[in-house]
């Protein structure tokens, strides 16, 4: 069974997770490109797109518009299973998207070249109505 | 770095994944409880919910409608990254659900009881018109 939530492995996905977000409410397109794994394996479900492999990811990235990107997380839970891989979780919340939840998913795996995604779901529902 | 698809050990997930999609359309409240990981840490986010934590997920699995759960998945990938951990992506269509399709990924993580999943991802886009 593998170890789970070894602090000093939180710690590494955790500043790989602030440095995507970082590059996400930025577009910084070179940093995301660089966080996803480059493989054809690599898929990204996003709002409203169906990404499978790199190339695809790649693609959709270099063609977003910058505008309108930022975002505040909650909820945020970052789990490690051994020193390899991990799973992020995040709530988030856009003024450009008033009215709905983001959810994103990410799956990390540790590579020779760093934490990598290999796996990002992303969607958006209603806010609940209160 | 991880061995990626090992073929016995991506064998070993296709079959949970199997499982798991026989359990959900036929609504089998106990399978499906099953393999979800029993671990406060567990996280899915379903189409229209945000469930934290097994004793939620669980409490969603009670409650649900049995009605109009069958579907058809489509462009299925399962990747597994050394010999305990993989994802499970897949897009599916509901005749309950037209015009719409399904996102589905999952990460599942392999404890002494069997393969769980840890994390899982649900939500409905348009389809493309064509």
């Amino acid at each position: 069974m593998p170890d789970i939530d070894i602090p000093e492995v939180v710690a590494e996905v955790r500043k790989a997770f602030e440095d995507y977000e970082k590059a996400l409410v930025n577009n910084e397109v070179d940093k995301l490109d660089e966080l996803f794994r480059d493989d054809a394996r690599t898929i990204r479900y996003g709002a409203g797109e169906i990404l499978y492999g790199y190339a695809e990811i790649k693609a959709f990235r270099a063609a977003r518009s910058p505008v309108g990107l930022g975002r505040t997380l909650a909820r945020t839970v970052i789990t490690t299973y051994g020193r390899d891989f991990a799973t992020a979780s995040t709530l988030y919340e856009r003024p450009s998207a008033p009215g709905k939840i983001g959810r994103q998913m990410q799956t990390w795996v540790r590579f020779p070249e760093g934490w990598r995604v290999v796996a990002a779901h992303v969607s958006l529902i209603d806010a609940p109505k209160n």
